[in-house]
């Protein structure tokens, strides 16, 4: 798996980065390879994409995680913990403007310097599901711990 | 990268699977390795997850691509089509039962065998937008030629 960008942040180490970048109103700016530009034509006519990226500074896992929303532990697979087998990251950002091979993102909530794996367009009509429901994180969102 | 686990589906081939699993009812059936099955515990709150698997039939790649919506190519970034530089795949499911170790899901798009490369919580408040833009797919989808 070889990376086809890099993302410039302005969330330094994770410590900086929020919980989930769908909160923070923070331009990043996705660096497509030279290489890769040519793919990303037309993307300016989408509002939103999808991103993923490496967590590049994610070390080891555990099956069992304490988030900052609940007192007890949940599995792995029900968070989106950056502690993972493959630390495969995944969000959906605001396309904000297009220069090149540059991409201006809002929401992003990745750690500056995280190599990109792949962009895909956010299609509503496939990526929206109606009457969701959200286990044990269900009325959690919002409230974590600090 | 290591998988984490392994897709049987109703698809043989890339020719039987459908354009987007969002449109097909079929089952599959997602078997998560032994070894990570804790990693599950409370999944089944959860009413969809997204699965990401790699295209292992995937094979090189075009930086503009002709889909089955469009007379005209688009860059690859703007499609999802299974020929990227980084051949992952990332969809929507509904989970409909859990036996241990194995995922029952509706709506995968995934060909039998496909590696299984990480599973996360779909939580509508982190990976829901409201007013979308889909740029030239825009009023395309399920309108594709055969």
């Amino acid at each position: 798996m070889k990376p086809i960008g890099v993302i410039h942040s302005p969330f330094r180490d994770r410590g900086g980065a929020p919980y989930q970048g769908c909160r923070s109103e923070k331009i990043s700016r996705i660096e497509v390879f030279k290489e890769f530009e040519e793919g990303l034509q037309d993307i300016e006519g989408f509002s939103h994409i999808i991103v993923i990226y490496w967590f590049h500074k994610s070390q080891g896992y555990h099956l069992l995680v304490k988030t900052p929303w609940d007192d007890v532990p949940h599995g792995l697979f029900t968070t989106r913990s950056p502690h993972r087998p493959c630390p495969l990251a995944l969000t959906v950002v605001e396309l904000v403007g297009r220069k090149k091979n540059i991409l201006k993102v809002k929401r992003l909530d990745a750690i500056d310097g995280s190599p990109l794996v792949d962009i895909k367009p956010y299609i509503a009509a496939v990526d929206e599901r109606s009457v969701v429901k959200s286990g044990w994180l269900e009325g959690k969102l919002g409230k974590e711990r600090s």
